[in-house]
């Protein structure tokens, strides 16, 4: 079973994913700059999503790079993931229009932990059907701190979303911020594992 | 006539599928735990449609995997299926928002069953174009059992749809359930074929 | 310059347009068979533009396949192909939403009649990017009658349907049977090309 | 990592972003002529964002045929690119319906400007990847008196656009025109850069 579908596939939807959000930023009905204003929860949301799924895709990317062998569970793992994936236009919308407030930072954290959960599936199943432990993948990831990190600050910010929703929303962000910091380690291990010599 | 194409139009058509539904998943004006109770019924029909149409885009790959020569009428076939297959996303919308009730359960057993017959015609076409009864195809389906129980149930969840909906709905489930199942003897004879000394 | 991004942009460009026709299908306020009833209209007008954005795919990739070299003009000449094939799914919602009477017959013809001209000017600029005259893909089409009817036809479609809309829509189901129907002789000539001795 | 996901991933989202604008054209309540009278403001504010995406796609093209290492920067330059692209079709959907009138016109030049902005930026993350000065884009692009001149356009627009809005909106149709004719130096470097020989 080829490869190359299951990234032009997983693709197409992150690319249908990233861009009809875009289609929730309705045109005001003020006029001036308080028009602007008006959008910029919706906005922000936005800008914060597309940061996400910018993270996943690139990291997707990275992860299909180090399997070799497609099996029937990792497509299922990567359409699970992807079903995640598809829920954050609806999240993020919700976020915006609910101006950061009430149930929607839960619902919003939500999805991005069941994101989370589904990226460690996946990792699981192509570990497991390339070499075990011995695989690229596993060096690369080595403990996988960050993906441990993400699950606690996802869930930490959905337990306190109703008392204290902004520190939820803080924690998304910084959750972000920590995908976006490059991994050197993880660039020099693919790249070793690339080249034909080392 | 290159097999390439066809298999990018189909991704690209499968993907956009599998991901307007959520534009249908509408943010809920009700206010805390009653919000998410309130977009059940349409969650629900959109995760068993996603899995629906992540089952059709996976058994197209295996479809095109064994398909060697592309003619105008296995082209027009592949679009009959993705044209029932673009259907899905309306059936799924009438079916979450009338909440699994009336004749949405009927039209949505119909898009199915309609999909289902469009998929045997492109494995017929297939089939003929690539060796008749010989073909690796032939061989994977054999009697394709799943295939003609699928259309019974859809049939019967039809007929039965007026008096007693949960039943047709428990068909749905079912039907995918058996497709999800995984089916080692096509694979293994796929990976045979595939395999240029077997 | 590569034709593979031209290919792969055009594809995604035209399964986007054949798939967000279905957002137009609204779910019926009617219960009962009298809500199938009153999809009908829309329903129709799907089925028409899906099988006409079909035939431009189906062509498309024809006509690609005969094109060795990319220039800005082709390019181009592509762009303002897909410009007017993606304002299909907005004359078919209006078609549909105004049961096929009144202006929208004529606009629909309209945008039919640019696409055509646009893909008589695509074809154009292949050919004369590829060794003019003597290009397989000139002999191939040879002298394009059914480009010249279908432009007929539209037009003759568009002047009329203010008086006898219904002989409009015959006159696009028509054009859109001519196209159908396999063309033996193109596919010999194109598959006579692409042998290595021939 | 492999150019050919962000060429498919890039192409992906600007199809979507060039098709997704369609959806905004509402069918005119109005009937007669009066109906695509009352459409004209939308449509061509359509046919305005279609030519500049046209343009960012085509551009984009011979940008990436350049880039022979893709580094973690280029992905997040062109993630940043698409990001302010994919914010076209909300600025073009509110310059029609405000009919090119207030701060919608500046509001769609902001986004222009934002977008030719992460294109210089996507520019430099190339070259500073892709040898430097030495390189085939750098010699390619030169002084880029477009882009610098675009910038300026846009930045006077948005200046001007509070008193004299229609001397804005020709800025950004001369602008487009200014990128639509062809730059044979470019392509004559580019061509001699991908023969062996030269």
């Amino acid at each position: 079973m080829g490869k190359g579908r299951l990234e032009a596939f997983s693709d197409g939807v992150i690319a249908i994913i990233i861009t009809i959000m875009v289609l929730d930023l309705k045109t005001p009905q003020a006029t001036g700059l308080a028009a602007l204003a008006e959008l910029l929860p919706v906005f922000l949301s936005y800008v914060l999503s597309f940061i996400y799924v910018g993270i996943y895709w690139n990291n997707h990317h990275h992860l299909l790079h180090t399997c070799k062998h497609v099996t029937g569970r990792i497509l299922w793992a990567n359409l699970h993931l992807l079903f995640w994936l598809s829920l954050i236009p609806f999240s993020t919308r919700w976020l915006g229009e609910r101006r950061f407030t009430g149930v929607p930072v839960a619902a919003y954290g939500g999805v991005l932990l069941m994101s989370a959960l589904a990226w460690l599936i996946l990792q699981c199943a192509i570990i497991a059907a390339n070499e075990g432990g011995e695989s690229i993948l596993q060096k690369a990831i080595g403990h996988d701190w960050k993906g441990k990190v993400s699950c606690v600050c996802y869930l930490a910010a959905i337990l306190i979303s109703p008392w204290v929703h902004w520190v939820s929303l803080g924690l998304y962000v910084i959750v972000a911020l920590i995908w976006l910091s490059p991994d050197k380690r993880i660039e020099e291990i693919t790249a070793a594992a690339a080249e034909p010599r080392s």
